[in-house]
């Protein structure tokens, strides 16, 4: 384990780049990863981060130390608490960071299983919760479009709750270059639907459409979905929620694909 | 329509006091709905609000002007831009702010129907998002234990789009004195569950729990809990979003229900 007591050490100014700028991020290909859970999901699912960084006060935490033991020593970097302090996003969180490769999602010529389409979801807790969903639901592939809040940063991460780790993520994905790789049924929510989404066979692949918080479902992407579908609403509210009816969507689709 | 020009009017300083303390809001039991949305939603649901409160710059909106056509002229305060702003939290929204009663949630003795009980569910847009969905579900009652987010907060406000307005919500109900008011099956999701969601007739009244984002239901909501189900998860996930499983929950009741 390295130990770093100084701030004007080159590593953690560039740490601290990295923490305090999303361009720096995007331009190096990493991710932040706060807590003891997504770390632990991370090892999981992807293996070895390319940095674990620790406060010295976090050492002596069990979780902390489950974590490390799992992480290659030369990837282990300890800072003083104040340091650390200065990386970190989450107040009262635990002091263990993640510097990861974001993966590079895959655009397949044909998609012949199912997917989700982010068509500028603007909430990251929104696309977070989307993110958990599909991947519990056991969707391979999510596309996002321009306007979708990007999904590896704190925010996003934070309510993936570690699906992004699970899933192909493909961002700032255009609907021209996208919809044409599609084929089968392309669904979408939309209160003026004849069909409910209970009346429709979701036991064949479906790329599911889901919009804008405000704005719903683009016009673009409208036009290419084969089967609007509703979700009935006895009590009268407008819509629901973009990431509750996301839910409600994928998860019919389950229950249709385990009936006996 | 009254007009307010100085920072030192009365009324103003009232105004003020209630956007920027939410103890005044709960002592005067008061809340601020900000935007049209919500301010249609109470006008359709609820009628007059106490006060309507716009900018002068806002008087050229045509949302705006669909909604002071309907507002009791005297309850119209009119105030220059810069006063309005101090009373937002909403930025680049529409200058247009209600003051309304918050409703006095009834308890029940016996609670005969649906209802949802949220059990310490402390984020704002998870509680926001599931006030929507058990409107929209036709759900007519919500509780809510000690710790979940105040349901008149700005920021519940704006994810229930207008749910408050719709539901009985009694808030810091306890334990002890909301169990023993219930009677038929009380549901709570855990994975550790034999029976799914979908095995589950939902078509009887349901009194759902709904727990804390990383605690999940408590220990006393669990042991009063009739059947424990679980949603059935192919993908791997260990858990979905509160809001994301409440949505999965309430609507396969709605699918249950609505059956030919």
């Amino acid at each position: 384990m390295k130990h770093i007591t100084s701030k004007d050490n080159a590593f953690f100014k560039h740490l601290k780049q990295l923490a305090h700028s999303s361009q720096q991020r995007r331009r190096a290909g990493n991710a932040l990863l706060e807590g003891i859970h997504l770390a632990d999901a991370y090892l999981g699912a992807c293996g070895q981060p390319l940095h674990c960084v620790v406060s010295e006060s976090a050492l002596d935490n069990a979780g902390v130390q489950d974590v490390l033991a799992r992480v290659d020593s030369e990837r282990l970097v300890c800072l003083p608490e104040a340091l650390f302090h200065g990386l970190s996003t989450v107040v009262n969180g635990i002091d263990l960071l993640f510097v990861v490769t974001v993966p590079t999602g895959r655009l397949p010529e044909h998609q012949s299983t199912d997917c989700v389409i982010l068509d500028a979801v603007q909430d990251a807790g929104n696309v977070g919760s989307i993110l958990r969903s599909a991947a519990a639901a056991g969707i391979p592939d999510v596309y996002c479009t321009a306007g979708t809040a990007f999904c590896w940063s704190a925010k996003v991460l934070r309510a993936g709750m570690g699906a992004q780790f699970l899933l192909n993520i493909v961002e700032h994905c255009t609907f021209e270059g996208l919809a044409p790789r599609l084929s089968g049924q392309i669904l979408a929510t939309t209160s003026h639907a004849d069909q409910t989404i209970y009346q429709q066979d979701l036991t064949q692949p479906v790329a599911w459409v889901f919009g804008n918080e405000g704005a719903g479902v683009s016009e673009a992407w409208m036009s290419v979905v084969t089967h609007p579908v509703k979700i009935p609403q006895p009590g009268g509210m407008e819509s629901l929620n973009v990431a509750a009816s996301a839910a409600v969507c994928l998860f019919e689709a389950v229950r249709q694909r385990s009936r006996p």
